[in-house]
This record gives structure tokens, sequence and C-alpha cells, in this order.
């Protein structure tokens, strides 16, 4: 069986169009807000060529997130109503995380974003096969995290007290939102099938069968897998996780 | 003599080169500055629909200046260093007009970035056709402010004791948005000169010749003209202006 062929659109029931949507709703509704954290980053930007920078990336961010409404309407989908489950998923995240710093400030973008962006991709492995190129192409092309790893490697390397700090903050953010997954996970039943079905495919495909696959989609395996990735993301900034 | 043959690139001297690359690196520092009120008035927004609106006219916002600083590459100049002369040119300005409402934020965008657009739009008259186009297509196409006049309009409609508040703001408001175009006046000689070369280009196309043209361009010339730029743009809202 092809790639193309593994699952056509055209063979989804209406129940995995319905879960795609609600993926492809998280997805645009995390883009946007991270798209405003990102702009009120810049905005405050040491310097004018940050704040240029930082901008582009939101604005490239916003254009990317519309290509998966787009995915919505072709799936049947409202791309106006999409996100409305969605509506305030972080502002409980983001009342206990209120960055004191500009630094910290971008290291909870780093860290949050990465977390619920690693979190969509896992989610986006039971979507069919356009939808989930959608999803990897709008959350791994460019992002803000690629680009400003450096930028914050370089100034935790030359500032003990900074990166000891950032090593703090930066457990501190992946355990809020861990819990803003969990609530997710509890409340949305659809993304947990699509986590659990993205588990069975990557299983299928395995070449000892499906026999030794990953464990099952249980919150504590998506907990630990993306924990998993949040200490490599860590550790690309030198600090301990 | 053919409108592209007018005051080809490739004619300008270097003086009108660096003119140009400063316009252009205004016009860039402009609509930077718009992104970020734009995506932070999105980021507040009373519903999500109106968020992801403002948040997509920001991004869009951001990619037209794109072109601007492709065009500041092509004259010569130094896409990452012409807005630096720019940097803070606002913070006077924001500093004596915060919001207090979300309506007076939306305002805000449309009177003072309306102004900055129509004095840009009158300075990139004195530019070369290609910069003067990049110009034009980046401070008229499908800007926040043809797109929300409708919905401040509708709000004052249907609310007397808000457009009265509006109204008022407004006034406020383009009487310190002209303050920052009297300081960029004084203190940017080569925006005082491009205003001038428009002036004379306008006069220069007039049935009647160069004599029966626009009075010179100082400074009560360029306020009156934006001024009733301003009641226009009000006009469209319902407000006095």
């Amino acid at each position: 069986m092809s790639d193309t062929e593994h699952v056509s659109p055209t063979t989804l029931s209406t129940v995995d169009h319905a879960d795609a949507v609600e993926l492809l709703g998280l997805v645009a509704y995390t883009e946007l807000a991270s798209f405003g954290r990102l702009a009120g980053d810049a905005a405050h930007a040491p310097t004018l060529r940050q704040r240029q920078a930082l901008s582009r990336l939101a604005a490239a961010m916003l254009d990317r997130q519309e290509r998966v409404l787009v995915r919505v309407d072709e799936l049947g989908g409202d791309s106006a109503d999409c996100m409305t489950a969605f509506d305030g998923l972080f502002d409980d995240f983001d009342a206990r995380t209120r960055p004191s710093t500009w630094w910290e400030g971008i290291l909870k973008g780093y860290v949050g974003q990465g977390v619920a962006d690693d979190f969509c991709l896992l989610a986006a492995q039971g979507l069919d096969e356009r939808s989930r190129a959608v999803v990897v192409d709008a959350l791994t092309q460019d992002t803000p995290a690629q680009r400003y790893a450096p930028v914050i490697a370089d100034a935790a390397a030359a500032d003990p007290v900074l990166a000891s700090r950032l090593a703090l903050w930066g457990r501190r953010l992946v355990g809020e939102a861990l819990g803003v997954v969990g609530v997710v996970l509890s409340r949305r039943p659809a993304l947990a099938r699509l986590v659990a079905a993205g588990v069975d495919a990557v299983a299928a495909d395995a070449p000892d069968g499906p026999g030794n696959g990953p464990a099952p989609a249980t919150q504590s395996w998506v907990f630990s897998r993306l924990t998993a990735e949040h200490s490599r993301r860590m550790d690309r900034l030198g600090l301990a996780a």
C-alpha cells in the first residue's frame, strides 16, 4: 500500500472527519494564540532587529495557520467555528506563567509552543495523510523554536545566572504545559482517539508488527513522549530540563 | 513622456536613492508598529472571530512590509538598518493616547495609521515610479482601515454614547498624530524634500501647468491635506471629525 493510499480522505467516515476537524481546530487555535504571544514579545524586543525578526516569525506562523483552516473547509468543517471549543484554553496556563522578564517570555514561547506542537503532532499521526501533511507542515516548517534556540542558548551561555533562572523557569513551564495537555485529553475524546489511532498506525508499521509497538496511548504515555521531547529541546539551549 | 519613463530608477541620483530609502524605512517602521498594535488589539478582541480577523490583517500587513524592505535592498539601502532612524517614533504618541477601551484602541489604529499612511503616500509622490508603486501597494491594499470602518460605524450607530466618546477620542488622536508628522517633517529633511518633489510633480501634471498647482509643501499645507483625509475617514464612521 503506497503512502498516499494509506488512509485516503475519501475513505474517511464522518466521525473521522469530525475528529480531524477537531484536531485542526486545536492546531489553528494554538497557532493563533502563539501568534499573539510572539507579536507581543516582538513589540518588547530589546532591539529593532529582533522586533522585526520576531514579528516576521509571528506573521509567517499565521500564514501557515490559514492552510490549516483551508483543510478544515475541505473536510466540510467550519473554519470560523472549529476553534471555538478551544477558546480560552491557555488562559489558566497564561495566568500561572506570567513572565517577569523578556527572556522568560521568549522561553515561555519556546517551551509552551514546543509542548503544544508536539502534542498536536502526536495526535496528527491518527489523521488522514493530507490533513497530517498540513499539520506537520504548519508545525515543523521554520518554527520560532528552531530560529530562537540559538539566540536563547547564546544568552544563557554568556550569563550563568540567567541560565539557572531559565532552567528553573523551563521546569515550571513544562509542568504547566503538560497540565493543559491533560485537560485537553480528558475533555476532548476525539483528540484522545486520534492519539490512540496514531499509536496503532505506528505499531502496525513497526518491523516486529503490532505486538511490539509502543504502549497504549494513555495520558502517562503521552506525557512521557512530550517530556522526552522537552528534554531534547532544553538540551539544545544548554539548559537542564 | 510616458508614465514609466517619468522618473526611471536608473536616472535617480545617489541623493534621490538615499531619500527614497529614508521614506521606505519610515513606511516599513510604520507598518511594523501597526503590526504590533493590531496584533495586540487582536489578542483582546471581544470575539474569537474578531481575534482571527484582526490577526490576519496584522500578518498580511507585515507580509506587504517585506516587499518594502526588498525595494530598499534594490536601491542599495540596508533593509535591516533603514528603520533605525525611526525607532521609538511613536513612543510619545502612544504614551499620550493610551486607549481605555477596546473600541478606543481600534479607533486609535484607524486614525493613527490613517494619518501615517496618508503622510507616507503624500511623500511617495516624490519617489521614482517603482518605489512609489511599492509604497502605494503596501499602504492602500486591503488595509485594516478599509476592513474595520464598517465594524466601527455599526458599533457607533448602535450606541450614541460610544459614538460621542469616539468622536471626541478621534479629535484627540488626530491632533497627536499630526504632532508626530510635524516632528518627522522638521527632523527628516529628506522626507520634506520628497513631499515638495511630489507637489511639483502634481503641479507639472495639472492641466493649467505649474503656476496653478497646489501651494508649496509647507507643514501647514501637509496638515491641511492630512486633516481633510481624516475628516473623510471619520465621515465613513458616521462620526464628527
